[in-house]
């Protein structure tokens, strides 16, 4: 992070016409952003949402509300401007890309087995590292796999400890049955992988494809000095993956909201995150970070376009 | 409220490509907006923000942090483009009318008299109604007046009751002697005018000009059909005085935020609103509220533009 460009950012915030501190979040929103991209004031954009999709191997034992065909369809529902994100996207003025990873290849299930191989898995992290537009000025990466709140529920538990049914949730909406039947697999996972290395082996071991991707262009981010807006439970499983394998690692990153998945709470707070948002998500998508996008926004509006107090002739009190 | 059209959009909401419920509010917020706007489904394409800018003669008692002078400077200032307002306005596509009211005759400080005669208040109130554009589709009213947080605190104590202490806030930065000064001049104006009369007379006693017509447009946006999102301490305080004049006026309305200002929780309370963003913003002049803006908007947007599960082909679990 560039301290000077940060502490330049917060000495303009002081005369710009308000009284101190008025802004609230937004100010601390706009002190950071400058920081993270350096250089002279500038409004947001070229923000870039990425919605990675991949299949699951868990899906076959039963976890999702839906069959596993769904995430191919939504990918054309992506792709055809049909689904929500879509349409956040078009209303935040932010470019969508659609980034789908070997659908006919579901991970195995990682009851059984490592989720992917290490080629595999190298794959699906560079194809989130190559996903970034270089000249995008803020990114946000969202998800689409059947199964993915068990993957992600699985990460969670085993770099963070508890119980399964701690971390596990409905998801698209399992009944009773499908949670206990979830809560069984989560258990079962983490149990056999939970000591298989850092958070990167524990994101091969019971990630998925999109995980991956997601923690491989959030890395690409920091690289490209680009901030990030964290989704919900599933990519906050990511980027947990990225924090336990390098602390500050997502020190670029703001969380976009809080989702109605019942663990994302304690993964924002092993994040050390506050969500911007609260509005009971639990779509995935990117749909939560993608409607953050308006209030990062208007924080830089504020920052860059609003009068000081000495060029509007305003008393500063 | 159009049932017929609240319950076609809450059945064309359950066809869209999402689990039922995963947009959470922006579901609830999609049926509101079509209830009471009627008809066919559409995006949300003209919203209208108006800032009321008014001066107050408890003002003259010193309890604001700047000089009664900044109203009118900051007037020019949002004329000028230089506000906060202006800028969110402008990344949520909404216009902008700024309407001051009278700014070289402020009020009577109402620790004395009532702070407006009927006709200046009947004024006021007009002027609110007439600043509504007919062909808005959402409103958003905000204010800027020296010394409004003190006329607000003394709305609410004299119509939920309760000590001045628990309504009073520092608004835009009073000291602690300043803040003891300000809960006197409440308790004293709270005394002479709570058993004035109803909502509306109690707003003539206590309230201010921008007050009287922030009331007068969330009046005549509830005539014209036109959905209301509110702003903060002020802004709720001239609607309370609406809602306890009528039961059931600000059923048009939603919170646009929850705002620093101490209060503005318990308010919201009283008017039974769970607001949409909590940033820490104590601003005033509907920045809250133009940032929720583009909240509302992409519920709309997903509303009236998602895929149904036929059109798309996707399975429905």
């Amino acid at each position: 992070v560039d301290a000077e460009a940060a502490e330049a950012a917060r000495a303009h915030d002081s005369q710009l016409t308000k009284p101190p501190g008025a802004l609230g979040r937004l100010e601390d929103l706009a002190v950071w952003y400058r920081g993270w991209r350096g250089g002279e004031r500038s409004e947001i954009n070229a923000p870039q949402i990425i919605v990675f999709a991949g299949n699951h191997g868990v899906a076959a034992r039963g976890v999702s509300a839906f069959p596993a065909a769904v995430t191919e369809q939504m990918v054309l529902n992506f792709q055809r401007g049909g689904a929500a994100i879509n349409q956040i996207a078009r209303v935040n003025g932010a470019t969508l890309d659609v980034v789908p990873l070997a659908l006919d290849e579901p991970t195995q299930d990682f009851t059984k087995a490592p989720a992917m191989e290490e080629a595999e898995f190298v794959e699906a992290l560079r194809a989130g590292w190559d996903a970034v537009s270089e000249t995008a000025d803020l990114l946000v990466v969202g998800e689409m796999g059947i199964a993915n709140t068990t993957s992600a529920a699985a990460l969670a538990c085993a770099l963070l400890g508890g119980e399964a049914a701690v971390w596990v949730g409905r998801g698209t909406g399992v009944d009773d049955d499908g949670l206990a039947l979830k809560t069984q697999v989560i258990a079962e996972g983490v149990a056999l992988h939970r000591d298989s290395g850092d958070g990167l082996e524990i994101l091969r071991h019971l990630g998925g494809r999109e995980l991956a991707a997601m923690a491989g262009a959030m890395a690409r981010a920091r690289h490209l000095r680009i901030p990030v807006i964290l989704d919900g439970f599933i990519c906050c499983a990511a980027a947990l993956c990225l924090e336990r394998t390098a602390a500050g690692a997502l020190d670029h990153a703001v969380a976009g909201h809080l989702s109605a998945e019942g663990g994302h709470g304690r993964l924002l707070e092993a994040l050390d995150k506050a969500p911007l948002l609260s509005l009971n998500l639990r779509l995935g998508e990117a749909s939560g970070a993608g409607l953050a996008i308006g209030v990062l926004k208007a924080a830089l509006a504020c920052h860059a376009g609003m009068a000081t107090f000495a060029e509007a002739g305003v008393s500063d009190g």
